[in-house]
């Protein structure tokens, strides 16, 4: 990377199509998890009413990889954020509605229908789930708000973002099936409730307490605490934390190993 | 779709950039299960000693869907088969190898180097697994061979293929976790033991019988024969059929509803 990549939005607007890859762009899908809500981080440009996810282009000499997440340190200043890989969106039509075209007018572009920008792009969705107080989103310079939507109550998005969302959602549930969630998203120890709180909300339905309890004790990826008899009721749960080794044993293979 | 597409190697060497989305292509492993082996279908370049995946580039007016469906259609002569987009691979150095030269000039393609394949490429990896014996492939006009290759034995393969394929190989495993499989890999009835067989080729190592079947069957989506005792031996095994209705709505929805 050279220093020049800096100034990506000059990059962008008026360094030409041979800086980026063309015809692919990344779009972030970033989960909060507040106060039993699923939330989703937007952007709302400053020359367009609509919403749009945390997305960019990909330098020529930068991986996909790597692109992902610049584009969501520059677009929302969050950092450190694990993204994962879920889905290519190719339809012909995605990027039929030419959103950018005010854009480029306004930043003075020239024949704006021709820039490169303007051409059809496939993008690459990226999800990851963080933990909603922790994050204190900032807008880039072409954005003028930046700010936590519930999922289930999405209005004007740009684009096809609202199927990118519903698709990134659909691929957290699966992946609920093989992967373990919660490590970043609840104190150290913690009762099972608040862990069921959080699948809950991911798949938008109440769970069975005693089915949930079994069968996330069966991954084997949570340490029972003693329970503190000094003190507190005794009737209060028992409280759990990840152990962490067996916690990224299971991200790198997958629970279900029973087969 | 236009008539002209007709000429995919001819719109490839000489049509120019602005036929096909520049810089993304699509790659099929395509997994064939025969006699508890777990296979890939390669083919071999007529003017290159390497293997490689069935693979192609995207028409400007094509969906990346369809693009991945017509690419293994037109290199190996299979239609028909269900293709599961699976990963992005966009690392900046997968193309540097710029294997296709050789090709370009013995096509008598002018400037070679400055050709549009010869430019950095991310592929969209697709995969599919398909009954060995009911495909006859065959390869196109520049493969001079389209073969079986066991998984566990690649060699000599182009660019990042092997990676691909290994790739696509531990999806397949991990969506195991939350889809049946078998449909199209075993006769219309058939004992546990077969199906157990494919899990084990896939997952590349031996199951426990009876856990197996336990977890196998909790999924219900088989249906299970009833003995007929005129004839065949009493201790014969039970046979099993896959509901239909109820497989394709575990394709569809997940198995693993249980939470």
């Amino acid at each position: 990377m050279d220093v020049q990549k800096k100034n990506v939005l000059g990059d962008m607007l008026f360094g030409g199509a041979e800086l980026f890859l063309p015809s692919v762009s990344v779009d972030c899908v970033i989960f909060g998890f507040h106060a039993g809500e699923l939330k989703v981080l937007l952007l709302k440009g400053k020359h367009d009413p609509k919403w749009a996810l945390p997305g960019g282009f990909i330098y020529q000499d930068e991986n996909v990889e790597e692109a992902a997440s610049r584009v969501l340190q520059e677009r929302t200043q969050l950092t450190g954020i694990f993204l994962r890989q879920f889905h290519l969106f190719g339809d012909v039509k995605r990027t039929e509605q030419k959103h950018a075209r005010r854009w480029l007018e306004e930043a003075g572009v020239e024949d704006p229908d021709s820039h490169w920008i303007m051409q059809r792009f496939v993008t690459i969705g990226y999800y990851a789930l963080v933990e909603f107080e922790k994050v204190n989103p900032v807008p880039d310079e072409y954005s003028s708000e930046c700010d936590w939507h519930n999922v289930l109550e999405l209005r004007n998005l740009i684009l096809d973002h609202k199927q990118i969302i519903e698709k990134g959602l659909e691929s957290l549930r699966l992946h609920l099936n093989f992967q373990p969630i919660g490590l970043n998203l609840l104190p150290k120890e913690f009762p099972l409730k608040d862990l069921q709180l959080i699948y809950e909300t991911i798949l938008g339905k109440k769970l069975d307490r005693s089915n949930f309890q079994r069968k996330i004790l069966s991954y084997g990826i949570l340490d029972r605490k003693e329970k503190q008899f000094s003190g507190g009721s005794h009737r209060a749960p028992y409280l759990y934390s990840f152990n962490k080794k067996k916690y990224f044993k299971a991200l790198q293979e997958g629970l279900n190993k029973e087969w």
